[in-house]
């Protein structure tokens, strides 16, 4: 059972705009890193066949609210942490973390709704998440979401 | 003044993920492509030296809403409208809309919060939104954003 | 027959980084926005179902030259010529002008060569170019593409 | 003195396409990256303002042959070779290499040559690389670059 994650990483040169900062959309590719490093320690792979049939996770919600910069070479840590769980739907937040300069120092934080799917002939189907993987995820305790 | 925008783009292969539909954190890219079209058509680049002080435009809040995928080469349109104008923040709202395949459908609907800034020293601080640039922008009519 | 084509575009935001300028690898993102909409203008898609079986198109080999660098806002034009024709392989060359500033000036020059194959159980095999898309494509002259 | 690196990296799911594999873009990514970090061994930073005046590695040339695609969750080591050093330019080889599927097996081979310019009023001008930075990479021993 787990209901949090904390992946480290560091700001890539092509992650930044001429503005000099990490580009506002990388912050959902980081959060998408932390999501899928958490479905590994679980055992599966975001894109797992190891249910049948297999499922995957299209977002329907992704939500960011920024504070402070990311520049080329900090060291951020991504905190993710299991929001919700419900038959057919997982929601996550994500505390965006710089730990150089003084740090660590909360600079973003996001939410991600994502929904369990089948494929078929090209169409995806929402389903109830498999229990395999289900039993192995648990929303975080309420007074480390208040935090 | 102008409180909308309208432009079209067909998705970029490139731009696509192994689940074979556009990755999510692109509908963020797509937002900003309709955003900076918005600010060239009112005079303006978004990275305007046009006022004096040059101000910038970060983003303090993203979201997105996905109800449909969007796949390699659909014909999409975004629509901009102006959701709040205060003295030193923007709110934009996105309506992404499938043109091929029997459309227009609406498959997303995103969210951007800007902020006015000048930059010092590497530092941005918020600052009113020059006269000349708030003066172009208005609020959509309220009727346009609640459909 | 066909053996160039032409596409303009204006570069966006997200593709410059912290140096100000369009970064490297996205000049090889817009040489393949020239080659899919060469395939269009064939009546074909890059991902064509059209052929039976199917046929996908990795690339071998992608190279460029740069010497003058992009940046935000330039209206760059992309001239895709066909270089090489074989049996189970073409070979494109691409020449980026900027059209603003003065231009068109070329600032890069871009190569790529893909192998057309099929899929089968996850595996790409070489495949002879189906006739019905090898019969509308014809090398540029010489002289083109000596200039 | 350095004359070489290796990175370790996991492929992420925002690299792959739609056919399933990292698109030919990213490794360009790949290899700034082992760059990136290359210079930071050497106690630098590619965007270093420890050198005065400051100076900067834009790219001329970029390479790729690719030999077997890379998937999501591939293992990958980016290793990198000084392959020329000359006044005001380096140039660098990148083995990729899969490590997990009974590897490590060679996938791809790039190249990158990038001049040191300094800045001024947004133009650049190549110069002579530092003493501080020339003095610590050395080329890569003839054997390991035949290899």
């Amino acid at each position: 059972m787990a209901y949090e994650l904390k992946v480290t990483r560091r700001v890539e040169f092509s992650e930044t705009d001429m503005a000099g900062i990490v580009h506002y959309s990388n912050f959902f590719r980081y959060m998408e890193v932390a999501e899928h490093e958490f479905f590994r320690r679980l055992g599966f792979s975001v894109v797992t066949r190891q249910v049948d049939p297999p499922v995957g996770w299209p977002r329907v919600h992704a939500e960011c609210d920024y504070t402070q910069p990311l520049r080329f070479e900090d060291e951020i840590e991504i905190h993710m942490l299991v929001k919700e769980k419900r038959s057919k739907l997982l929601s996550y937040e994500f505390r965006f973390r710089k730990l150089n300069g003084g740090g660590p120092t909360e600079v973003a934080r996001g939410f991600l709704t994502v929904v369990c799917v089948t494929h078929q002939d090209g169409k995806m189907t929402p389903t109830t998440i498999p229990k395999s993987i289900v039993d192995k995820i648990e929303v975080a305790p309420e007074e480390l979401l208040k935090s």
